[in-house]
């Protein structure tokens, strides 16, 4: 069959977006597999399907699915992808779109200037809830490594971070420490590193070397960890700009107990049309 | 602008093929970069741009771009997708198509299965023309390495090779063995180095590190280098099928003074249109 799809991207993060709801579409793992492949293929980091909700009080639901065909859970450059998508092709004229995950409802609205916000739930500190092996929960932590003993902060959203603040994002040997903070005993479910350079209250340099991934363009779950590890250290306020290799993010967090948004642009790059 | 483009590679080699003959295009190196970037483009290897020809004699004219913006000179995996295109896209109805590049006019023909023939041009073997450091020519040369002497043939086919026979090319260290072949001092202007695996007179298992790219999926003029190599050291015969790790390719050469014909297929992806 003939397929229509939307090339997108979040900051670098790369999607194949396509509208379930007007195509019936079955994707197995190895048509998902050839369509992610960037040579042989049409190639994305994780392929989108936009899907008519189960749920009656819901606007929509989506999957996403990684380049290897396994289905995933949230992700917040997705998110905004999905927002855009189906406003440019006219879905729905809402503001406020409620959508179905495999994490739940959660609901993303768009700005005047065209980004997406996206609620990104509470940030976990307790140390058994990350997971992390620690006595008590603290506000940083000593990580010991080959070379060095970085004090990190450990935040769960959704999944685990630790947070390490360096001076200089730039020359932070990320390349080094990513790997050794990734696989650290302390953290049993393994970690994703962020390496953050505090440039005003306001506003961070963020790199993040992603758990089985290596270092990535843009890490939205990392985001909101940085500025949560930088908010409980009394480094910054409530609405912070975070720039990361494939472009910047704003994240919003007003303390424990409250949920961290994370606002963003999502792009269209090309319409297409495969044979699947 | 809106650009209309279709996604094509010939073993793994990947083409955005643009008809300038229906649109009218200007790329600039800037817009080159952009549509190539696999995240924040459309992504490939080369873009292939097909053009009116000046010269009333030949049927079309195309140009092939790097991913830098730079361009290119003759290139067989493109020169098969051209021809592909030229006929999906109903520009042609000839099975000889006469083109004009930046090497010059040459004539691709299409086979009944759907692949492409290519006439490669003559080998050259003069080791001045190589360019290779030599006092005489000779079928094979040893080539010291920091921890073997490698036995090679040195051919060019308007780039040059440097062919090397291994057992088995899935456990041959080419990753170690490439690059001191490509940087070797005896080759002037660095050099393409193929490990060869005879498989019998009438197929080669067959991996080129490429001169400034690496390792790549499918090299037509190290297709064509090593079947000169086997012939010049009478392990094969005239015509021979190279197993590349992007698929496969049938060379012919009949020997000295002849041209080198490379046949093989080139598949279409998807269509698309962008806005550049």
């Amino acid at each position: 069959m003939r397929l229509r799809f939307t090339k997108m991207h979040g900051l670098g993060n790369d999607f194949i977006v396509i509208d379930g709801i007007s195509q019936r579409i079955r994707l197995s793992e190895d048509k998902i597999r050839r369509l992610a492949d960037r040579r042989f293929g049409v190639g994305c980091d994780q392929i989108l399907l936009v899907e008519v909700p189960q749920n009656p009080d819901v606007d929509f639901r989506y999957r996403i699915y990684n380049a290897d065909g396994s289905e995933v859970e949230n992700c917040g450059n997705g998110a905004r992808c999905f927002a855009r998508f189906v406003i440019e092709r006219k879905l729905t004229g809402k503001r406020d779109i409620v959508v179905e995950t495999a994490n739940g409802i959660m609901t993303l609205h768009t700005l005047d200037n065209g980004d997406v916000r996206v609620n990104m739930g509470e940030p976990r500190l307790t140390p058994s809830e990350i997971p992390f092996t620690a006595d008590q929960q603290a506000v940083t932590y000593a990580l010991p490594l080959s070379s060095t003993t970085l004090e990190i902060s450990a935040v769960s959203m959704g999944n685990p971070h630790a947070v390490a603040l360096v001076d200089d994002v730039n020359t932070a040997p990320v390349e080094q420490w990513g790997p050794e903070v990734e696989s650290h005993p302390l953290f049993p479910q393994r970690v994703n590193a962020g390496f953050m350079q505090i440039v005003s209250r306001q506003e961070i340099n963020l790199r993040v070397y992603e758990r089985g991934s290596g270092e990535t363009l843009a890490c939205g779950t990392g985001a909101c960890a940085a500025v949560v590890a930088g908010r409980l250290r009394n480094l910054l306020d409530s609405v912070v700009k975070v720039n990361l290799p494939g472009g910047s993010l704003t994240i919003e967090w007003q303390g424990e107990g409250q949920t961290v948004l994370m606002s963003g642009p999502a792009t269209h790059v090309f319409h297409g049309q495969v044979k699947i």
